[in-house]
């Protein structure tokens, strides 16, 4: 059904809005991903959809009644449809309505982006093989991924109350390491801070306690993606998860793009999934071979790192790796089929990580954790700095855009986050 | 602070109210437990207090102004104790505003119960050192305790979407499970469900992101406790749990009894915290040897199974275990302290649960895991059933309790849940 390309998907629309037609914006009129600004602390949250280098406020331009950011996502997939045809129509080039459009405009300099939405849940997964095998190998060499990982989404719970939005900083977490020889364990400011590459997954319609979602209904609850960045101590989290997973490790932080690419807007980036040779099939409740509709989804992905000389020196960033949302083993429509499949109720709003996006190269490793070798192999920038784990002042930002043949590039935006130093307190 | 036990906590204090002077009643005036009430569905939540086998409506009678649990529970503790100390008076024998609460009453059987507030997140700690032993041996019988466990109050993130409140049903889960000798896992319905005996611990004032909140502040943040049965698939948990800790074997329902007995109620029932001889201390943003408000809780712990042939014989169910809650290893300013000690922040209304409360004897099991031995010992019940793991139609009721010389007993009241058979779907 997504699968559907309307005109609002045409590769060759454009907008009266010159912004959306510079070839490197990633909100042309194809993508018209949605978000929550104000224009200072005192206004309340409000919602917009990202075209260009302008906000169009939904209120204002009268397409939604209020600022509910939940009541939007729980709409049936007919209404997400109209809403993109109406946004569509409204700011193509010639329209009727583009005066009415365009007095409902304001610049993404003018407005502090929130997040896009309340998140009550928030769960983390495991989806890529290729940071499964890689991480697993620096703990068991001979025997790198357990034997469930074919077979079973690895997710685990999160926390929600410390999510934040692009541009937040956040003090170098403390907390309890030990070294290996040390008869006991020490409080201190974490030395092996990374940051983890993801994708994070936003739920639109809620499902019942006790009802589970089939996979071929599973996208039917699914908003739309945006970047994500779960900021990990790596000191702290082996230590601290035997017997029951990852805690203070990574409920410290955690970072999203503003912006929700829709499902809708995603559409023509689809992929088959598939499963390398060899690999068994999944259960059948996880089986969606062959389905493009609910398939992989084909974002270019990139980590890229600004330390304080490189800010000094007016330097924007150096990339540090590129992989693909496509190489994941686990489908988003996977993610929800299996999370339910017990009757756990998912809520509007809340939130998936896809888990660190690693491509299949050694160079692809989506934190430091594996481009580093577990901290073994610094790496090198190009004004000759070092990088073992992430620094004071380091800022680290996440893109991700979707490039095909035949259609409009779209962007996900950024997803930034700084670290400072730890709190002396 | 909270030890300033005050007239509220008079053992010879008596309410006009007889049903709140019945020796066995939980709700005596000394309690004055919160929770959120409604009339029928069409009803919003109003905030009530237990008292007897009645409730007060907080609004009703003019001491709260609105329905708003988190603006309640969000007051400084001044706040609390004048709120206490009102409702103390009111119902006392010989009130003058005695017609005025008479007239807020409404009877405990005549209304529905909620969960007493809106839970942000849920946080699962593992403070029992006796089940965390006894569940360790099963897995590793020469190794039992993992080596982090007397330095870290080991914890985890829970989901908050499928925590219900006491009296709910639900459907036996379905998940995958792996046989030690099958090539392949497969679906079914979950063939080792068990309970887990917990109290569950409100967040009453909030940190900011990054700030700790310090061991001797901890309790500030704190509202009280009510009863948390934490329902558990084994089989699916043991195939699931690595590397990333339990999830769907978790996260399909949890139950909370209704009342939040405050932090003020349990004052006359704080200990001395204390750790075993030859135990290390713990580090200093842990430790509170020796400070009694912020010690241990003498809270007696039982847990009750009704099968439906008791049902049918009229029996109200068969006690499995006791145990107490100040057996636990960890308390309740450590968790606090703990979990915040990363910057973390805390929101208002959000559940700490404090794992498994096991006692130290073998019979003092808080699941039916450790009870039967992982499975391999069926408990025998009077009737002459038998329980390995929890059956279709079984009930679990979780009741606790404080008693002590010179103070009124009081109770958490009960929290119930019967698992009903797999859906076909």
């Amino acid at each position: 059904m997504r699968l559907a390309l309307d005109s609002t998907h045409d590769v060759g629309l454009v907008s009266w809005l010159e912004s959306a037609n510079d070839p490197s914006t990633d909100f042309p009129i194809q993508n018209l991903p949605f978000g929550r600004f104000r224009r200072d602390a005192d206004d309340g949250w409000r919602i917009g959809v990202a075209i260009g280098d302008q906000i169009l406020d939904l209120e204002r331009v009268g397409l939604v009644p209020n600022a509910d950011m939940h009541g939007l996502m729980d709409q049936q997939q007919a209404e997400h449809t109209a809403l993109r045809r109406a946004l569509s129509d409204g700011l193509r080039h010639g329209s009727d309505d583009a005066a009415r459009f365009r007095n409902a405009l304001i610049a993404q300099t003018a407005v502090e982006m929130g997040l896009p939405c309340e998140i009550g849940d928030y769960t983390d997964f495991y989806t890529s093989i290729h940071h499964a095998t890689t991480v697993g190998k620096l703990f068991r060499p001979d025997n790198p991924l357990l034997p469930n990982y074919k077979w079973v989404p690895i997710g685990y719970h999160g926390r929600a109350s410390s999510i934040g939005i692009s541009g937040q900083s956040f003090a170098r977490p403390i907390g309890q390491t030990k070294a290996p020889d040390a008869a006991a364990p020490s409080l201190g400011p974490c030395s092996r801070l990374d940051y983890e590459l993801e994708v994070g997954v936003f739920i639109s319609r809620p499902n019942a306690p006790g009802e589970r979602i089939p996979i071929e209904h599973a996208e039917d609850h699914v908003f739309g993606i945006a970047l994500f960045n779960d900021w990990s101590a790596r000191d702290f989290q082996a230590w601290e998860y035997q017997p029951l997973g990852p805690f203070l490790s990574k409920n410290f932080a955690s970072t999203l793009s503003p912006w929700i690419v829709t499902m809708d807007a995603l559409a023509p980036f689809r992929k088959n999934w598939t499963r390398p040779e060899g690999d068994p099939d999944p259960l059948p409740y996880l089986d969606s071979v062959g389905n493009r509709e609910t398939g992989s989804i084909d974002i270019e992905l990139e980590v890229w790192l600004q330390t304080p000389a490189m800010q000094k020196a007016g330097v924007a960033g150096e990339r540090l790796m590129r992989s693909n949302y496509a190489d994941a083993y686990w489908t988003v429509a996977q993610m929800v089929a299996h999370h339910t499949v017990n009757g756990c109720n998912l809520r509007t709003g809340d939130l998936f990580g896809s888990g660190t996006l690693s491509g299949p190269a050694a160079d692809q490793g989506g934190s430091l954790l594996e481009l580093t070798l577990g901290g073994k192999q610094p790496i090198r920038l190009s004004n000759g700095e070092t990088r073992t784990w992430l620094e004071d002042g380091d800022t680290v930002i996440l893109r991700g855009y979707c490039e095909r043949d035949g259609s409009r590039r779209i962007g996900l935006g950024e997803c930034r986050g700084t670290v400072l130093r730890a709190r002396a307190d």
